[in-house]
């Protein structure tokens, strides 16, 4: 999902300044207090080349007590290091109680820049992933806070940097032709940053994607992020060290000036004027209908089972969607599954139980309208489950979409998005037409209301739940004809590229 | 380790009646807590045939109401289980909110009959088992409770138990053709027990290994097990609901009628009175020292490091077993680290910290006069540091060889085992001989008192960080010249091994 993120957010200087000087005073004084609870923090800083990394971390540690941290900047093996496991020049550098250590690359160029250079796959790369993991896991369990910050920015803007650096005869050599390969190789990185991200972004440890073109936007996302996440670890470390209650910790409820303003934004990046001529739809649909058909039956007789998800704003489409996708299927090899609040007996199970219990048989089709995604959609903004609970889902979730996909299943999820004023255009439209009034209640009203906070949990499932084998497709919905198009066409191409 | 297992223990029948008694009514009660508090429970049953897993589960859903729990047989796939992904079919027997769900056979099924049935090996094997630790993760982080116990007798007792139903026309038919081929293959499926336990036993769903010999040392070990685990679990809910405080659940202090005849034991299994000529010793010593000359040389040549780990009894001979080892190496190529207490600056850091310093440079050999294991001995019986925290360091420690391993490292450890009356003799005889008693203190004699528990937690180690890759080796050391012999040639053959 790196690509489809938001890049062109900027801060305006006035703004900037004024909200620096507040995270500054913040930062220094969270040190002091991590300082005197013994808590050890790890900052990594991961991202292209020319993305800012240098200048960030110069930022970062100018509030810093410079008695309370190091810098380590992580670049080819040494004599001494390439004599030992790969993880061993970080553990000897891992702080001690109270102390912040700041690596400027980190672990994880073995899983970028040496992973290409040296050939790192298959059984490989997975162990090195398993590696990291168990080595952040086992520091977070000792009490470390460990916060990980990929920086990025387009293939353009990194052009731009790289000959603004070689324009200036003082910095011209800070770009070395290494530089220059990695620029032209930017989209094979773009994958295995994503696949690095995917299998490393862990409650314990997790990733913030910094959109790095703009700097200052750079500078308030990291700072704020940082002052989040360390207030809440020295809430948590306090209230365990007092008379500890659980229940606030895990609300995550801190905030801090600017931080609504450095959200990741993906779907806010979503062309929605794009549509299809009548002629193009109906043709198209017919002859995609048709495909459908002889799918459905060769899934059948390969025995593979297909599972599509539907998820997006209330009125996006989804009905008229799914229904455009099932017309024309032997309704002997389908199902749909409409998704509403758990029952009792669902509710006295695991939240993913119930979805468990609907996974197709292999040859046949489930479409699920709304999903196990309410867990980190519907439940996180209206608080049905705890902060831990949606923010360990992600994990869950997809470790149960890797298992489909193991057993052979093709996993499909679609994001149906519309813009606020296509909303309230189809709200109205449904109030005023008799046949259509029962599709409008007031919680949609209410749901409405509350559209940035459904729309950051969209933007953050988006992103954590985008993996390489179960990615999601965003449909563009403002228009009804290319959107069911679209998805029409994704669910083909996507069984067709399995058979 | 399960060969090493002592088998022989018994419990007589008079003290079997009086502890069940007992223990019955315990459990009852505990059913009405768990479910009072809607704590969901799983046990596990695996083991041999004939091992006497549905007698057990009889006995145990005895004293339960019968409202309350439902016991699933897992057998050959059935035609709809075939067409879904292989958790499926336990996905949807977890059980509800404050109901038990007893597994005669489970999910581990695909890792011991069907895994040599179907050939499962490779990545396969490795994803089941992924598959497996992110289920029980997912149940248990939503608050079920899992218990996993593995009933082992020796192939002597299955052959003895089978060819006494089989004399018996009314159970005749419950030994089968597979059974007894399964029967053959005894030792292959101890191997791939051993492995299963070892990737999957975790601080979330552990293994108890069930010494199923004696039927009545068996019972009174499942219901005990079972018993201390949901206290300790129904404490840690009923705290945890009220005002919490963190210290008190994590000692896991329980205890109950019985337990301490149930003890999984290998030390006590040992042999110690094996032994060795003194002219053996003398031929062998100058052989296999000149041996380690040359492959001293030959593992710097290959860059091989070698790390060997040195635990056991005070006075049980680590030193001048070391001694034998290094005596004719070249001090180049070697460094032997004594570990005592962790100083300040160790204490700041994580416990493994220290070790991951001194991991020997490629072609190096480090010798560990004591070691990580630290940890989950002295730390663990003296209370240095926490239940929880032991209880997790088996699975760091094994991560940690895991990775020394993978980077090419040999990794041999040894356990030098005396019995306690020899201790007694060297413990007296330093006190004895003028220029051996700066060798003996009073924590010497204090820790000496403590045996039983230090017993206790070796035991425990032994069972949970002898893996596959990085097996414990016990050296019999009541006779120092068998035990010097022993462990030079262990080395000898582990490192020939690698080169």
């Amino acid at each position: 999902m790196l690509s489809e993120l938001d890049l062109s957010q900027k801060i305006k200087k006035k703004e900037y300044e004024e909200i620096m000087a507040d995270l500054r005073i913040k930062l220094g004084e969270l040190q002091r207090e991590a300082k005197l609870l013994n808590i050890p923090i790890m900052l990594v800083f991961e991202g292209w080349g020319a993305s800012g990394k240098g200048t960030l971390i110069n930022e970062l540690i100018l509030p810093l007590d410079p008695r309370g941290f190091n810098v380590y900047t992580t670049n080819y093996l040494n004599q001494d290091e390439m004599m030992r496991p790969f993880l061993w020049r970080f553990w000897v550098k891992t702080p001690a109680k109270g102390r912040i250590a700041i690596f400027e690359k980190s672990w994880y160029r073995r899983t970028l820049v040496e992973r290409i250079d040296n050939d790192i796959e298959g059984n490989e790369i997975k162990s090195t992933f398993e590696d990291i993991n168990s080595f952040e896991r086992q520091l977070s369990d000792d009490g470390n806070i460990i916060m990980k910050f990929f920086i990025h920015i387009s293939k353009e803007k990194q052009k731009e940097r790289f000959l603004e650096l070689e324009s200036n005869p003082s910095t011209a050599w800070r770009v070395t032709k290494d530089d220059w390969k990695h620029h032209e190789q930017y989209e094979k990185y773009i994958k295995i940053t994503e696949e690095m991200i995917e299998k490393t972004d862990k409650d314990y440890a997790p990733w913030t994607i910094i959109e790095g073109n703009d700097r200052k936007f750079a500078e308030v996302k990291v700072f704020t992020s940082i002052i989040l996440n360390l207030e809440n670890a020295i809430n948590a470390a306090k209230e365990k060290a007092e008379a500890p209650s659980t229940s606030s910790i895990l609300q995550n409820n801190t905030q801090c000036n600017g931080d609504n303003l450095v959200k990741s934004s993906i779907l806010r990046n979503i062309d929605l004027s794009v549509s299809i001529s009548k002629e193009e739809y109906k043709e198209k649909l017919k002859k995609y209908q048709n495909k459908m058909r002889v799918i459905e039956h060769e899934l059948y007789t390969r025995r593979i089972p297909v599972v599509i998800v539907y998820e997006g704003w209330d009125a996006a489409g989804k009905g008229g969607n799914i229904k455009r996708i099932t017309e024309n299927l032997d309704p002997r090899g389908y199902q749909v599954v409409p998704i509403a609040a758990p029952n009792v007996v669902e509710k006295s199970h695991h939240y993913l139980w119930r979805f468990w219990n609907e996974f197709p048989k292999a040859g046949h089709i489930t479409i699920f309208d709304r999903s196990w995604y309410g867990r980190v959609l519907v439940e996180r903004v209206e608080g049905f489950c705890s902060y831990e609970e949606w923010n360990r889902a992600y994990k869950e979730i997809n470790e149960m979409e890797e298992q489909f996909i193991n057993f052979g299943a093709v996993v499909i999820k679609f994001w149906l998005q519309i813009d606020k004023d296509e909303q309230l255009a189809r709200f109205n439209e449904r109030m005023n037409t008799p046949e259509k009034q029962w599709k409008i209640t007031d919680e949609d009203w209410r749901n409405r209301e509350k559209w940035e906070r459904y729309e950051d949990a969209a933007n953050d499932m988006l992103i954590k739940t985008s993996t390489t084998r179960a990615p999601w497709t965003i449909i563009e919905s403002n228009s009804k004809m290319y959107s069911r198009i679209k998805a029409l066409k994704t669910v083909i191409d996507a069984i067709e590229k399995k058979i």
